[in-house]
């Protein structure tokens, strides 16, 4: 059976939910799957995410973040060797223009088919993007962590990052736009079907 | 039993659906709730609503519209007596600057308990907010119309209109915010109960 | 010659500059203009302005006030009866769904040929629209206080109310739109201009 | 005499005007600054650039363009090995997912002190931030060629691109947000100081 990583992240930012842990949860049962939370933090979250990937030796990878603004899903096709937190990661630590991997090239494309991915997601009735900013936080160090272990060590394997807009309870006021966790898990489940395709 | 009318839309401006009666459809089956469609026309959809009330005598009214752009469930606080089209309604008509009731007044308040409304939608987890412009479009058309019947012929009739965003599958590329339609019955729901309390 | 009475506000929330004022201010030596400041409290406010309306008997009124977060100057259509302030005013009160006018209508229209003064501030090259809510803050009481006069004991003079948006120095991180001062003065002149023809 | 290269843009997309260059002919005259036209095409406008780099040998190079829906100068952090146009260019060619150099790297950084620029254009009064995606049209594909010839050509050469909002007359409807061309200029010439100081 094909392997499929999935993970997501814990709440940041004083947030009680992370939608995207709360979408990945809900694919936890899916045939192949295994679904991983990481802290958020730079530290941590990228040694759970090579551990987790070492445990399950999957074939396609993808990682979930919470892209707070954003209305639909969107497919990362960039990910910079850059942190810079404007705000610290859940262990205090806040990197301001640091690189990721000193000797690491300045950005790698997603390995994913994120244009086949976008179409999927919109298929099943839900917005979607290619976005080629995936920030400079905890989510980018987490995208180009697993491109610069596809780049270096695993190169059969495929993977991306996705990320998903607000859950509808963390934005009460309106003022944000956001996305159903369950539509955002059906997201999640055209963007896998789509990359295995 | 307390008797509710709900209204909704039938889709305008090329969409193929309207969110407003995808949403209301959903709570057609809710105990003492009547469900009716209404044309997006100026002239055919204030006979309508007048002709379901008379119908079903209701205890509480409320109509509800797609407000394409906004993120949440919207309690409008006013209708204002004006007829102002950007775009053509699905009769083809579209007038300018007119007055809908020639002698009635500038405008009127509704008769919901909005901001209890908002709380309701919030508890529910559901973002929500007080709006003071149902635009000048056929949604303030009906909103004035009601609160109109209200003030003139139905004094204990307790009544208003609420907006719902974009349904998902309207906003594809994802360059609007959008609102899951179960989400936007749920939220319509909790407008019903505090509407009643 | 003709008499017209601009207004404009302090800053409040915070800021340190009031676009308002600023843009009032650079056309305080226009031909026949008299610039008043006004304070932002409900309480000064209204009696400010109606002072000045007694002191300089103007042909036309225009009251402008600043809306964070619009991109072109507004031509408010519409003023409610209604004091609902999400912050306090500069005096510390903070009127919760009060009526303006205990006896007065729900709304009046402005007596501003608002159409024609978007298409004038167009024609300037500077973005314009009708406005069908100007809040229900110290802005939407000026522009009732203003609409019940002339509604009430001035029927010949003609006056209504404009938002302009933040000036750039208020919004140095971008992430609110603004509008140059001086091209906000451009657009009042465009806007009295429209007014008077 | 320290020599700048600055380019703007010509239209494109149907409008009549480009901030980009409408801001740049104003810093024609600054001194040390040579002002280059660059068409609006994947494949004029990269000969265009390195031909005014070579006639000019600049020390400092500073590419503008428009970005339609933004509020503040940006400093552009990141170009990426990628054409990929949502709209033909003003040649009618339309590039799908091609790299601008086949043997180049996925990204590059800016030379320009992306930071400090912002901090200079907010200190004269003007919304500024650092951007991490210049898009995947033909600023993407300028900003791409020039870091690639500082790269591997001119490593003692600073250079970036800097995108800038609509003018006001772009956006007369007030649908998006603008900045006064004016403003823009003055922010440019923040941007300079910036980079050479």
């Amino acid at each position: 059976m094909t392997r499929i990583l999935l993970t997501g992240f814990e709440p940041f930012g004083g947030e009680d939910i992370n939608p995207s842990w709360a979408a990945v949860s809900l694919l936890a049962d899916d045939p192949g799957v295994t679904a991983v939370l990481l802290d958020c933090t730079f530290d941590s979250a990228a040694k759970q995410l090579l551990a987790a990937v070492e445990r399950t030796d999957p074939d396609l990878v993808v990682c979930v973040g919470q892209a707070g603004g954003t209305v639909g899903i969107e497919l990362e096709r960039v990910a910079v060797n850059l942190d810079d937190a404007r705000i610290p990661d859940n262990a205090g630590r806040q990197p301001v223009d640091e690189p990721i991997e000193p000797s690491g090239p300045a950005a790698y494309f997603s390995s994913l088919p994120v244009k086949e991915c976008v179409a999927a997601v919109r298929a099943a009735g839900l917005p979607a993007s290619v976005s080629n900013s995936a920030g400079t936080y905890v989510c980018n160090h987490i995208a180009y962590t697993l491109a610069h272990l596809i780049a270096t060590e695993r190169p059969t394997l495929r993977g991306g990052f996705v990320h998903v807009p607000y859950a509808p309870q963390q934005v009460p006021s309106g003022n944000q736009p956001s996305m159903a966790v369950t539509d955002a898990a059906n997201g999640l489940r055209a963007v896998v079907a789509a990359a295995l395709a």
